[in-house]
């Protein structure tokens, strides 16, 4: 008899991650490739779970937006997004019908905090965001142990904080709002302002007014969420010292008025703003936590 | 035998409105007076249930910021409010002594979500967030059915928005953030902006002014939190007329982004956008709610 697998996919915008997962949720193979057109990438990842042995469910973390809504219309769809020819794409259908197995369909970051949750640096806690900065921004939510979709899902990166024209003449990068969050601190905001991708932009000024910008969305999220923990991913989240730049700041801008020591103590705010526990892998561990949970059981039988 | 009641507190700065109702939820008696000194109101409020006929639990939905967390040394207590002779100031414990029945206790605008949500404008949605914007703002959020507490709870009068300094030079009203949510659109704020109350200000500038702030506050409780429903209460929310700009800058500054209708149509942002269902009585509903649940019954013994 062969062992069972549960396959996740951490769909982005760059690059796709496929892997697949044993019962226990130990990856046991994986496959990596550039983003190209749909059909070419939904024919690979396809191939992929094709050749593994009896692949009982596929859980997908997808760059968005996107539709999540199970009835909907547009149900497994990207749907708005700027990324030229993957608006209005259904990724849940082509995918179902290559590998005939339960798809399960998410965001990016709603798997990436699934799999922190369960595996990385949220374990045991009851309320996490997880917060991606790369070339865009985004989070997922988990509250009291659930995935939080409301009327849509999450969508911080295009939050609106105060943007200090005199410090910062940039206006925003957003295509569609300007100076949201992602509009200012996003890597593409990085690259426009100061002509240089964030990978190779020295100047400490930037990084401090980077700092303050996710510093000020901190606060949004912790005043408008509460959050037990708040873990910051992304190229852009990774930069060495950005974090303890950003909880400095966090602090002064609440000022002590949450009197809780995650929000008022340099120790304890490092508890409250961590980077990733799993890396690199938190949303395609998501992707197969979404899988597992999808897969057809007793308590889950195929319909 | 006698009926058995279930008493709620809504414990206002201003004023306190105490209420019974009976197993049905129906209030059968209430009593409301200013709030004046700790002692004394708390010893109003427990004499007005100490007279009502088998209370078995009372709920409060408290001003604060509170401490709502069982198990912290300061549960139940109101913590750092900057309104004289308030601050420190155990609730819970006194009412507790004075009545002898289980005490519920929770944030004024999370017993006003629950309220709503149970009975009022938010019935059968899986999530809603409950704003009040008078003398301050705050909020409470219910997501797949429970009360966000997170690790605190809901703070979002402290949130930071956009200020636009030559269109707006008052510099804020908060003590401690200056121009936070709360410090360019509360009821006080708006006092001090512009020299009148704000049951007497008629200037349209000014309300096309609030109007921006609560739209820039609702593009970030949607972003962060994707409720279902944001229910606007308070006084300065109910100025006749706010809530339909409100609604009008919140689609121009989303533009399009998020394609749900609530996001893009004017007709259905009348739904997402909603006043309070049960008026002014939302919160002392909701903490009669928590009373319901706190009430010792076979599937919740007494300890």
């Amino acid at each position: 008899m062969t062992a069972e697998r549960y396959g996740g996919i951490e769909a982005g915008g760059t690059k796709w991650v496929c892997a697949v997962a044993d019962a226990s949720g130990a990856i046991v193979a994986r496959d990596a490739f550039p983003t190209a057109g749909p059909s070419e990438t939904l024919d690979r990842a396809a191939a992929f779970f094709a050749a593994q042995p009896a692949t009982r469910a596929v859980g997908i973390g997808c760059f968005g937006p996107i539709d999540p809504r199970p009835g909907s219309d547009t149900y497994g769809w990207i749907t708005t997004t700027p990324k030229p020819g993957w608006a209005d794409v259904d990724v849940v259908g082509p995918l179902r019908a290559a590998l005939g197995v339960p798809i399960a369909f998410d965001t990016d970051v709603n798997a990436a905090a699934l799999g922190e949750w369960r595996r990385g640096a949220a374990q045991g806690l009851g309320s996490v965001v997880y917060m991606t900065v790369g070339t865009g921004i985004g989070a997922g939510a988990i509250v009291d142990g659930r995935i939080v979709h409301g009327l849509l899902h999450p969508e911080v990166g295009h939050m609106r904080v105060p943007h200090d024209r005199g410090r910062d003449p940039f206006a925003g990068s957003c295509p569609r709002h300007g100076d949201c969050l992602e509009g200012l601190a996003s890597g593409e905001a990085l690259r426009r302002r100061w002509g240089v991708p964030a990978e190779r932009l020295d100047d400490p000024e930037a990084w401090a007014l980077e700092a303050e910008y996710l510093a000020l969305a901190l606060v949004n999220v912790t005043c408008v969420l509460s959050p037990q923990r708040v873990i910051v991913g992304g190229g852009v989240g990774a930069r060495a010292g950005l974090l303890g730049q950003v909880r400095r700041r966090l602090l002064e801008l609440l000022a002590g008025y949450l009197p809780v020591a995650e929000l008022t103590d340099h120790d304890a705010v490092e508890r409250y703003v961590a980077a990733p526990g799993l890396g690199d892998d938190a949303g395609v561990t998501g992707a197969i936590e979404l899988a597992l949970a999808a897969a057809p059981s007793a308590a889950n039988p195929p319909t």
